[in-house]
């Protein structure tokens, strides 16, 4: 999807606000590094807080940032005054995620009214090289109206 | 499934011993309920420190027991000597994950010699009813003969 | 989920007056085994025009029956005027899918307004016994007021 | 991946005979537009045999030419003497299958020893523009020494 037109102009610190109240994100050590229309990038240090049982970063963890940053492109698309929920994802995890540090780049692949598809490459930063550890497709839900659920 | 057979008799201690070397499961506040053979149950309280935005479990997090109970319901049934990695896993999300307890009960389907298909249902618990908010499928695969990778 | 009661008292009608308007069905060779709130089960018989480079049902046939099953049960217990599309599914493949009779058998897991989340079981048949060869989750849509667009 | 290097020199005629033994393309009228390391394509045309209720082109139709795109841009890479399997794959469906050719473009994300990564986008061709109509992540596996699996 070349250039989309984001159909809020606050997209950016829409996005960032969003992110600082995911308790997740914080207590996994999680930062945004990148905010365009439709493109969201994540980024954690592996460390033992994160880990599972053989040391790599949990898939969990792994999924985590790539969910939140699929989730941050297609809010980056949404129209003021609605929420953005995940209704599912998948992801292939094709390398153990150690390294330096772990990256996800989201991507909306087609914007919907209802549902958004978005994509997450995951990234591990070694040594100055990137390695694909993992990939996650995934829908996202606008929703509107409902308490407690913006944005 | 039924009655499925251990292949190793110490499945209970090696699935136990494996989750407490998983950082991750620490830091979310999450622990085993129950094995047995087959079957591996993880749960966890909600907190402000494993939200998204609007102070619901964050999907990773709901992602992360679900996918360490198909994974340890999976390493239950492996010989000894293997070590267990997700090879993918979807997952829905249903209905929001708040509650008094979110609890992922992990289930193996078909255990395969190098890939074992699991699933698990996750639910929260409020007022001492159970709902339904999510369910994972996952592969794992057993790998042997990899230094480091080990149960 | 127990007992789940149709929105549609005419469900049953329904479901079949669908499904045989399905040309891949017919193509395939797949009939609706049976309807009821929630839960469709459609076969289909192995045989070379529909199989794979090795002689095994192909995935895509297997795939085509299971989505069906699911999307079915879906519909069952939508309300009279809308009509249903797969949004996503996912399906594991656990065993070659040869036999006798292929059998997917379709469950709604949750019914929601605009989303609903399905399962398929597929068995292989052969001299009396059911194996597990795939197991399918997908999500239905519910579509009102798109022309062309009903049940 | 760029340009990847097959395994095997003869891998086009390989891919092709292998194309040529599977039933279910033929009854669905697919063929194969394209064989490139790690990359094929195979197309259809939308036509009442293949067609879900509302006349669209069903999701399992969709979803066999995605599978067999994905599985023989896998198996394009692979060393003689192996077969290739599903072992699972997940469809995110994001408009209908319509128009004058539906085309499947698989590609190999990641070529491991016993499991590979493959993607396909679908594309709905009419009048001279492609519209994605589905995106497929599928896992592929070697299979070796089993009878009646190869290529």
């Amino acid at each position: 999807m070349n250039a989309p037109v984001p159909k809020d102009p606050a997209f950016h610190a829409r996005v960032q606000t969003s992110f600082d109240k995911q308790g997740l994100m914080r207590t996994l050590g999680a930062s945004i590094l990148h905010i365009a229309p439709g493109a969201v990038d994540i980024a954690l240090s592996p460390n033992p807080a994160i880990s599972q049982q053989h040391g790599f970063v949990h898939a969990g963890a792994v999924s985590s940032i790539a969910d939140s940053a699929a989730g941050y492109a297609a809010l980056s698309l949404m129209p003021p005054g609605v929420g953005v929920l995940t209704t599912e994802f998948k992801i292939n995890l094709v390398a153990p995620a150690a390294g330096e540090r772990i990256i996800a780049r989201g991507r909306v692949i087609k914007a919907g009214r209802t549902l958004t598809l978005a994509q997450a490459e995951v990234f591990a930063e070694m040594q100055g090289k990137e390695r694909l550890v993992a990939l996650l497709t995934a829908t996202l839900m606008a929703i509107e109206g409902r308490d407690g659920v913006a944005d």
